[in-house]
């Protein structure tokens, strides 16, 4: 491939290193930046640096922020006595599209996984139960994946949480809104008619 | 959206204006470069711009370079007898990972498309004609797409070269290796039919 010149070739070798992102369509998105003026190339850039220099974790809930606390934190309108544990920061961003919580996060950094020697000890499960009395929290919501992983995690949670009094709950597990039972799987299925409600 | 720190979202909105790159795929390649060392998004920086500032256009071809010349027009043990005339750069990777041409190449720029006013005066001809004889060409093959507008435009660099009395030929258009009659459509399959060899 010596037809391609090396500065070309390296945009396309780290475009190819984002997740998702094959030979072929980073060829296709360098080729598209070359047509385009520099500025664009110059502004993904800055963004990609930026993100580098200025985000930091919130060290109230660990979600990914700007300043000491993440914006959902530093938001008075929010309900503070709502927590929402997940898994990861980027579980956030669907939750908050969803328009249906109010309250505040706390982000576990992770799940349990003997197999890859996470035991909880990195997890920021101290760090929640530290949280629950000061901030006069009522209800803690897990929304760790519907996994093992995540269901043993979710277990955890509630057993560190005991003695503070505090009420867990676990987000439903069913059919999702707009599927057809027909491609469910049985797993879901149990889960569904488990957790069933009254109409 | 209030829950993104402003950062990250620019950084999101700057990978979403890439081809192929939709909102989601943009979270998250954002949100992995996020958990990956500064200097991968430092090396993904630098390579944007290193191509804006060194790549310019081959003087002789008109494909991409970071010289006067482009690594294909200054290798000296290319077939200089031979040229291959595609619309864009971009169609150059393609045919040299086939193997199958050593010959040079010479980008049109484009395509006819009279509805999109080019009528063939932006396209690289005239440089075209030029190169035949200086350079001692004895075939050029044309190598435009095999649609309305590569087929029109194939025809006119033909009928520009006709007074320099090089032999220009046109790649065979057929079924693709490894796919099945059923699946080709009629155009494909009269030409298939029109171009076949003997065995």
């Amino acid at each position: 491939m010596s037809s391609i010149p090396p500065s070309l070739q390296s945009l396309i070798d780290e475009l190819a290193r984002l997740p998702g992102v094959g030979k072929k369509s980073a060829q296709r998105m360098a080729l598209h930046l070359l047509k385009e003026p520099r500025e664009r190339s110059q502004n993904l850039a800055d963004a990609l640096l930026a993100v580098k220099d200025r985000l930091t974790i919130c060290r109230k809930c660990f979600n990914i922020a700007e300043d000491d606390q993440c914006p959902i934190c530093s938001d008075s309108r929010r309900d503070t006595t709502l927590i929402c544990v997940v898994e990861q920061a980027s579980d956030i961003l669907p939750l908050e599209k969803s328009g249906a919580f109010h309250g505040q996060y706390h982000v576990l950094g992770g799940v349990l996984s003997p197999l890859d020697h996470q035991n909880g000890e990195d997890l920021h499960l101290d760090d929640l139960v530290r949280r629950v009395k000061p901030e006069g929290v009522l209800e803690v919501i897990v929304a760790t994946n519907p996994t093992t992983e995540g269901e043993a995690t979710a277990l955890l949670v509630a057993q560190m949480l005991k003695p503070t009094g505090v009420k867990v709950t676990r987000i439903a597990r069913g059919i999702p809104v707009g599927s057809e039972l027909e491609f469910a799987d049985e797993a879901t299925l149990a889960r569904a008619l488990e957790g069933r409600g009254e109409l």
